[in-house]
Parts: structure tokens; C-alpha cells; sequence
């Protein structure tokens, strides 16, 4: 049976979204990891010997053994998860591409190529007719910001329903956003830094691209106006994010929770093994979500959303939470390249 | 020389605030605790019996081994700081005032009374004259919510130059706000809860009360839009909070910062011992203010603001962070007490 | 199917180990949670209401619309877990016991009575034999203590194989094993707590009586000195102890690694559904174990060893973790019904 | 006045015990700091850009702008305090020794150099007599570990009173002590890592030279048994040690609370500037000393003690905690600057 699982990639397989990347993968019904690579500081060890697991799974036997590669384009498996860092990321990712390789990336050096689609397989599965347009042998996809995905999944089906002006968004970040080693406890434990950089300009900007229109092989961005805040928190996994929205025409409270939790998408409707059941979860308690409890439900890879109420300045307010490293990283970018195997991308 | 000090009383002596009363008496140069009183429980027992001391300096021996009196107005001292949760302290409260003591409370029952001013020290020390028209036989001055005071700081001077016409804020609040058991250590390590009771509503309302106009003795309110959301994150002391406004005409951001760095108000001008030397502080870095680092400067009673920045919804937005227990809480209440005493309210 | 199943009661539903023992029993292949009881102020409430939840999993629905019911002999289902507060266990137990119910526990109360086991399942499951004395219409069996269980799992095989003298323990506790609110976070963030009521003596009596042996139906307890040290840290779950052990004949360490990893007992033997495969895990990285990352190794329900070190004082030093609300209390406590339903004393 | 002062360097200025050394010396009666130096990546910068400021009082106007020098001895302070790296601290701090300057250190590489004193201003003073015998133009002093200082400060009073044959320690260290950026915030939210590196060595052999006697100007080690097991807690400062003691005779517990507090020695027969009142506290309270409450005690500067109960398998077991930054690190080092200067070694 693992003989017919299709063998992926991954680049920076030693950071904290690589090693997210492997517990995903662990299991994967479709996909086996044949090869890890990072840094050419960890090429050539063994991998439990070149990282610093902090999953809360043990890594399996398995992956500790395997040797770590360089990232350069002499894999055996076509498909590479990237869970490189922006430093390095732009370039490696292009050489894979060009030698016939699918990159699905979660870095963002290439997020606004005109011609890579910036993903969530829910929002904007049609974007994937980019890669046509790509001068590459192969292709490159890129998942968007962790902070950005929760969101945008939330208000998705409400700009489709009601029509979005503008969105106001307060973040409260987990620490796993800022990888391995990461965010010092020095600076986070009994503190919040008001600070994160490069982010507010991700959230102000990735929505309108993915909440776009594609039309003659091109991204119509979206006509929004979004003002973002972002915090670094002391949690470990799970972005939580309050948004303020006004729309076109303004809708019932009851309206909005109906669209949130009846909105399905293709990764659903083709039962992709990391879609999630229901994307949207609405919560009705007053003090929920919250990370620590509702990160993980559904696999980690829905959105969670409580406290809709109405803005005395926009129409409404909520709270929105997503798993930053699961749904925002590495379960968003399997899902993205579960859903090309589906349409048959991979072929 | 201790025998010149003005006696006071502190109701609510075992609880968090009160506790923060006590530290910042203890040295005091006009005020001397001469009384600690709290619930029935409490009553009776030697002080350090019937708290649990959660300051972070030692108590000192001589109020641990006070005995702690009943909530009944028979205290010799005429001046009353109150700590008193809301569910008792409107009557109790209500009872010292009728038997000719001032009281200063933290609690929130009586802000809103038509004749109890709602004081930030700095903000609107004329709403004093308001004790002149109280049918007690002493007084009662009300210190506004924590997460209030930090916020009207900041937005005072500029409401004062420019014009506010809204205000948008999204806080990240100490746990210290909860008193004490208060937020259970389950609720909080690895998470944050996006709730607070009442507390949206109180940022909502108070602001417009305190930066109120005083005329023929009632408070004309302020006509500003707030918009509030409420997060409690694992911080133990100091509330931060993100705020965007719009003004009636937008200022130049440097404008904004030396109306903020020059702000200087009565308490300063009196010299009173518990106000702070600089009330607001801006920090031109993009990291600050922390909870952490900036609490406690000027003696804990500032309000730090940072990333002032232009807003695509807003005119601006920016950070404020001011310690909860401290300038929100006994030291603002305190302060309050001095300014009664500089202006001869204790005569 | 669910017919099938052996239909179970909850006392102490609404604290934090009631909680942990409706998540566990979710899908129990043989056990179905027929009725929830806590105490009267809860009773007659719908279980959402009456409850804070604070897993990290969600609430199903079916357990939410449960009416939660007296703590009173009048359930209908014959096998009671109990996870009340010592405060009121003892009474309780003891009348469920009167009336034909088999309570299992994990209070305090009944572990040491003479004629009621304290059980780990893996330890002592032949101590099971004392129910026969009980004079009880049903009969009592008792869980011990969180702190202690871990412990005394990765002593029990070095105690068989070499004979322990001496242990000395210091823990580092997570905050659930304080319950619901329990510890505040006032006292926990940035702070450890060098004190929990009651513990040490627990830790240093209850593995006599779990180690002891059982003659003419009566437990010899063992005869080890042991000293406790017990501290709460800024943990949610997982105990953490170090661990020091005098022998009666030195082994050396690879036999005692290779005794803890080779460590089955009846529960593995019987494959009963919460069993761990490998009770005991020896991690040879000198970082590990570690709460966040092993606390949750096959099912919560192993307890992970590493640094095994020569002491210059004992004869070896080590650390074990263990889940303290899992193996250390609901699961354990599940795992000791499996095994009396295997053993047959459910029939 | 500030023209009297003697000028002092800090090495490793912009690392977190550098930092310390700032704070502490901004008000020092007899110290200026007239000099930063750090690694050559800061050299030459702003020291405010070239230091990512972590202490909680802000950072002072004149040192943000004083420009970092490299680490070479051509500063024109001959008194310097060494806040080094391990990695670099030993070449560099004999090449000042060699060149002229006094250098006090809390980097562990000349601490078991035979005559360096290894020194706790109150424990072994005397051992300042070493100077005499290096062979350098100036010379090297060296503070213990930041874990080491809390435990021998306790001890030396009992050791001195009742002879000490073994000690068994078992720390939760505060996460500043693995400096800046030091601890991974991924890594001790949530949990404990058992294991920091050298540690425990350090704790076993630092002891026995620090309370061993000086004759004929060598070190004849103190003869005691020490076991240690270090472990890093979610702890922002202060080292929390649980301590169980075998005496040679065994002394009454009041006797030991006696000679603990009645401690003193020569720094507070000096009455040097940085030297506690009272160098060891005890505390009745059962869950006292905490790191959060206690730490900062007596400026930081003294040990605090509590839990002192006897012990099944050594005599007693108590509790000690101090602060690692402070005591631990640059305070304990200043101290000694103070010491030397009192005894006429910076004439």
C-alpha cells in the first residue's frame, strides 16, 4: 500500500513548520515523505540529530533516522513542501521549480508572482489555473500568511453573501508563528509585544489578492480596506484574532452564523483527507474560542468563531481563531497540494 | 512626624487591591493606614490570617499583625480608600459617606451616579467640585475602570487639540484585573480568553463621562464613538491595549507626539506625591511598550503609548500600556485622595 | 453495539477530573456513561451549565444536554467513577458502596482502609483480592495520589528486580492537579509554589501500601524509607519528578533501563482498552522527558524516564513524568474498572 | 561629587547579566561606568541599537548613547566587570589581567583556576588574600554560578555551626539565567525542561572551594557530598533550590533558624553599598519563599529560606531561593568590587 503513496519533500524539514510538516505527514494516505532536507549546516546528519524536536508528539523512529539532504533540486519525489525561511526561501524554491518541481510554500517570497496562485484551498481553489501561466517546468503555489489564513477563511463566505468594505483586525499571536528558536521566553513570559515584523503589511494586503477575482489568467484583487494590528502573545499554537467588518449591506447576526456554519468548499465536497468537516465553527458562549481549547478541532484545520456582535463604529464584531502552524502552515499547504492531486495537477 | 499624617482606612483590605493600597502606603508622606477592613470572614483576624499575600514585595510586620475591623462606618479615620468587590460595596460605600466619611473607591457602583464625579486626577480634576452638590454628609469620589484610565490618558491631550470623533480599542488585560483567586491558572497558561464581563461596555461609557464637560454642576458628556473588545492573556500586571481614532481634524504625527510628551495636568502641578513626573511617555520603538518593561516606570503611574502609525481606516493607531493595579487602580484612586487634600476637600 | 455497553455513573462530574473522565470515556469500547452527578448546586442543570469545560478538546453535544444528577445511590448504573473532592468523598463513597455500587476513586478518602486496595493496575492488580473482605454490599477500589503513580510505575520493576532501600523525590506538579479554578494564576505566572497541602506525605506513604504485599488477605507494606519534596509549576499536565534510589544490590544502568523497558504487566497481558503498550518509556536525550512533549505518549497513560545518571549520594538519579489527570487519575482509574471487568468482578 | 567616583568597563555589556550590571550601577555610590565593551559585531554601535533591552526598568538616556567598545585592555577603567560568554571570557579576561586591570567575573573559566578566588562576599572573604599570589599586573576574581550562590549562602552559616556532611539539591531555575535569547520561549511555556548544561557539575564542585579554607595561600576544599539535579522552570528570575542536609551533629530546628538569621558577615560589618541587611531570611509561611514575592528582597541581594522540616532520609530539607541576575550574577559581583575596595585592593 505505501509503495502506491506518492513520495514528497521537505525543505527547512528541521524549523518549526518542517517539523509540523512530518507529524502531519506521518499517516498521510496520499503522501509519504521520501527525503528531508535544510540548511547545508544539517546536510548529511541524521535528522534527530540536526533538529530540535518541540512537536508534542515523539518524532517517530523512522524520520529520526533519515539523513538529512541539501535543498538543491536532486530529489527522487516531484512534489516539495517548503517550509523554508523567507531568507532563503525566493531562490531555492524558483531552482526546484524550474527543474520540474511542485513547490507548495509557505514562505512568502513568492506570494504575489503574478502567476502563483496564494492559496486557501477553501477561499480561492480556482487560483490554481495560475500555474498554466507559469514559465517553470514545474510550478509554484504558496500558502499565505499563518495570521492572514484564519481570517480570510472567516470572511469568505460572508463577501460572497454580503459584500465586504472594510475590516479591522487585532491579533494575538501564538509564539510557534515566529518559529524555532524563535520568540525568547525572556520577552514573552508575564508580557505581550505589540510588535511582529512585516505582518500588519501581510494582512493588510494577502486578502486582497486571495479574496481576488481570477479572470483572463490574471488576479483581480479585491476592493477592501483592511487595518491590522498584530500582537505576540504567550501561547503556544493558535492565532487568536478580533475583527471588526462593514459590509455593502448589512446582514442579521443570525444570517452570519448561518453562512459561517453552512459554508462548505471543494477540499470538502471532495473529501480531501486534511480538509476539514466543517471550516467554520461558530461558538455561542461568551468566551469562546480560545486557543488552547478550540485549536485543534477538526484536525486543527477549521476555523473557529464566537462573540458576533454589533460595532458601534463598523457593522460587526467577532473573534476568530485558527491553529497557526497546522491551518496557517503546514495542514493549509498539505491541503493545497491535496487538492492539485485531486484535480490532477500531479499526474 | 507620623503623628501629622492624615489617618485612612482601607475597605476591601484582604483583596488584590487592597493589598496594592497597602504597598503603596506603606511609605506614604501625608497618608498613614490606620485601619484595614474587609468581609465578616476576614473580620478579627490578624491581617496576615486573613490574606493571601500575592504582592511582590513582603508584607510588612506591622500590618500583618493589624486586626483586620467589619465594613461598618465606626472607623476612627475620615478618609476611605475602597477596594470593596462591586457586590458589596454600592451600600457599603453608600453608609460611610452618609456618617460624614470621604470615600475613594475603586468600585464601580457608584460612577455613574449623577453627582459622583468619575476622576482621572489629570483628566478632569474640576468634576471634584461635583462633592459640593452629594446629599452625604461626607463624599464619594469614584477612580474610573482599569482599562479605562491608561486609554483616556493617552486620548485627553488629543481630544483637548484636536478633536476625537471615535475611538476603537482592543485590550490584552492582566490577570491581576481579576482580583484574587480570580482568572484560575487553568483558564490562562497557553491561552487567552476573549472575554471579560462587563468590561466592553465600561470602556464604552466611562470615557465619555470622564472627558465630560463640568457645567452648573452636572457633566455634559463627551460625544465620542468607542468601540471596545476585551482580552485577558497571561500577563500579570499591566493592561495593554491597541487604539485606533479619528479626529475631527487630523493631526501631523509629530503633533501628536508632543501633545503627548508635553501633557502636564494639576496633580503635576501641585507636585503630588503619587503623580507621576511625565503622565504619558511615547516610545519611538517599533517593540514598545511592553507590559514587562514599561509598568512600572514613574512609579507605575504613566501611561506608556508607542507605534503611533497612520491607519487606513482610522486617522491613527497606536499602543498605550499602563499598570492595571497601580495608575488603574489604588495608586489612581490615591492620587485622587491627594488632589482632594492639595484642593482642601480634607479640611 | 452501545447496548452493549457497561453503563457507568461520574461523581464529581464538573470538576476537572470529572471532566477528564467524560473525555476518556467518549468512545470506551466498553464502558458508556449513563449519568453524571456533582454536587447539589449543580444538580438539575443541563451539564453545559453547570460546568467551566477546560479540556482541550471541545464538549460533545450529547454530554452538554446531560441533566446532572445528586451525588445519591439512585443511579442506575452499577460501576461509579468518582472524582469528588475529599472534602465530601469519604460519605459518599461509602454509601454508593452500602448500596451494591462499585466505586472506583480517585479521592483520597478510603486509600487507606484496610480492606480497600489502592490500586495501580500494573503494580499491585492482585490486591484486587481485598474486595472480598469488604463488608460492603458493592465495594470500594482507590486510584492513589497524581504525584505518586508515576513514580511508583517506574519503581515498581527496579523494586522487583534489585530491592530499593531508600527514595528520595522532588516534583514539579502542573497546575490541574490543583482542580477547577484551583490554582490562581496570580500565584503560578512567573512563580513556582515550593508547597502542596498534604502531598508530600502522600508521596511518601502510599507506595508502601501499593508496593506492599498481600498475605491472608491483608497488605505487608513495603519497607522503604522514602522523602518528598513537592512543588506546583507554571505546567497545565504532566508531573515531572526527580527521582533518587538507594538499592539493596546495586544493578548497573543498562539493566535498569532494560528492565523499565521491558516492564509488561496484566493490563498489557489482558490488552485492556487503556492500557499503555509500554508502560514505562526510557528517553536516553539528556533534555527529555519533558510534560509538553510526553505527557501524552500512548494515551497519556505511560510514564517516560530519562536522565538515569550514577548519584554520589544514591546510588542512581533519574526523572519520570507521568499524566497527572490521565494515568494520574481518570485513565488510572479507568484502566483499574477494565481491569476488574476483565477479572470478572463485574459479573 | 560623580568626579570622586571610581570609573569601572562591563564586559559583555549588551548580553542579559551585562545588562544587570548597567541597571544595578546606574545610582552606585562608588562606581561610574565609564566604559561598554561587547563582541566586535557591537563595537562601534549606539549601545541602545546594539542591545535588545530586557530589564524591567527602562534603559537610561546617557547609556542608550554611549558607543560599545571592542574587548581590549586599553580602557581607562581599571576596574572591570566581565558579563562574558564562557565561550570567549577566559583568553579575554587574563589579557586585561596581564595588562593591568582588575577584573571581576561571572564567567566560570578561571573559577577553579588555584589562585582565583572563587568568592561569595559573605561566605569566604578572606579568600581575596589569593590576589597576592597571581602572577598577573592586575588580577582575576571569580563569582560562582548563579545556582551555586543561593545554596552556599545557606549553608555557610550551618556549616559553620554544625559541620555539613552531604547536601542534596534539586533546582527550578528562572530562564534569565540562560541569558539573552537564551531560553526558546517554544520550550518552557507549558513546561519543564529537566536538564541544563554543566549545571549540575557546577553545583557539586563550586561549593567545596567556596567554603574551603585558605592556607598558605592555597584552597584546602571543603569535604562534603554534594548531588545535584538542575531543572528550567517558566520562571523570569530567581532560583528556587530544594536543599536536604546531612550535619555531622544534628542540630534542633530552631537552632538552625537562629544562626540563619542571625548571619552576618564582614560586607555587612562594612556596610558595603550592594550588601543585604540580612543575608539569609526565613520564612514560616509553608509555601513560602517564591521567586515572584521573595526575590527581590533586601535589593535582590539576600537568600531566602523557609520549609525547614527533618527529613526521613537526611537530617532536614528546606527550601532556598534567590536571585540569579542579581545575587547570582552581577550584584554578587559588584559586591565583591565593593569588598575589594574596602579592603584597600583598588588603592
Amino acid at each position: 500500500m505505501s509503495s502506491k503513496k506518492i513520495p514528497v519533500s521537505i525543505l527547512g524539514a528541521t524549523g518549526s513548520v518542517g517539523q509540523r510538516f512530518i507529524e502531519l505527514l506521518i499517516d498521510h494516505p496520499w503522501f509519504e515523505v521520501a527525503e528531508l532536507a535544510a540548511s547545508d549546516r544539517s546536510a548529511g546528519k541524521k535528522y534527530s540529530e540536526a533538529t530540535n524536536w518541540i512537536m508534542q508528539t515523539p518524532l517517530p523512529e523512522k524520520f529520526a533516522n533519515m539523513i538529512v539532504k541539501k535543498c538543491e533540486p536532486n530529489h527522487d519525489s516531484k512534489i516539495v513542501f517548503s517550509g523554508l525561511d523567507a531568507s532563503v526561501a525566493g531562490e531555492i524554491e524558483s531552482e526546484f521549480a524550474k527543474n520540474g518541481y511542485y513547490v507548495i510554500s509557505n514562505a512568502r517570497n513568492h506570494r504575489f508572482d503574478e502567476d502563483v496562485p496564494l492559496m486557501i484551498s477553501e477561499v480561492n481553489p480556482d487560483h490554481l489555473e495560475l500555474l498554466k501561466s507559469q514559465n517553470y517546468k514545474g510550478g509554484i503555489v504558496t500558502n499565505p500568511n499563518c495570521s492572514t489564513i484564519g481570517m480570510v477563511l472567516a470572511l469568505k463566505p460572508l463577501h460572497d453573501a454580503f459584500g465586504i468594505e472594510s475590516v479591522n483586525v487585532v491579533t494575538m499571536q501564538a509564539v510557534s508563528g515566529g518559529g524555532y528558536p524563535g520568540v525568547p521566553s525572556l520577552d514573552i513570559i508575564d508580557n505581550v509585544v505589540p510588535f511582529i515584523g512585516g505582518e500588519e503589511n501581510k494582512m493588510e494586503t494577502e486578502p486582497l489578492k486571495i479574496l481576488g477575482r481570477l479572470s483572463s489568467n490574471k488576479i483581480d484583487n479585491a476592493r477592501i480596506v483592511i487595518s491590522a494590528q498584530c500582537n505576540r502573545v504567550a501561547v503556544i499554537d493558535g492565532h487568536l484574532e478580533t475583527v471588526q467588518v462593514k459590509f455593502k449591506s448589512k446582514p442579521s447576526k443570525e444570517n452570519i452564523i448561518k453562512v459561517w456554519n453552512e459554508f462548505k468548499s471543494l477540499p470538502q465536497e471532495l473529501n480531501l483527507p486534511s480538509a476539514p468537516i466543517q471550516p467554520i465553527k461558530y461558538f455561542y458562549e461568551d468566551k469562546y474560542p480560545q486557543p488552547k481549547i478550540h485549536r485543534n478541532i477538526d484536525k486543527g484545520m477549521a476555523a473557529s468563531v464566537g462573540r458576533l456582535r454589533e460595532c458601534p463604529i463598523f457593522d460587526y464584531k467577532f473573534v476568530v481563531l485558527s491553529h497557526n502552524t497546522i491551518r496557517g502552515a503546514a495542514g493549509g499547504t498539505i491541503l493545497i497540494a491535496e487538492l492539485m492531486k485531486a484535480k490532477g495537477y500531479m499526474d
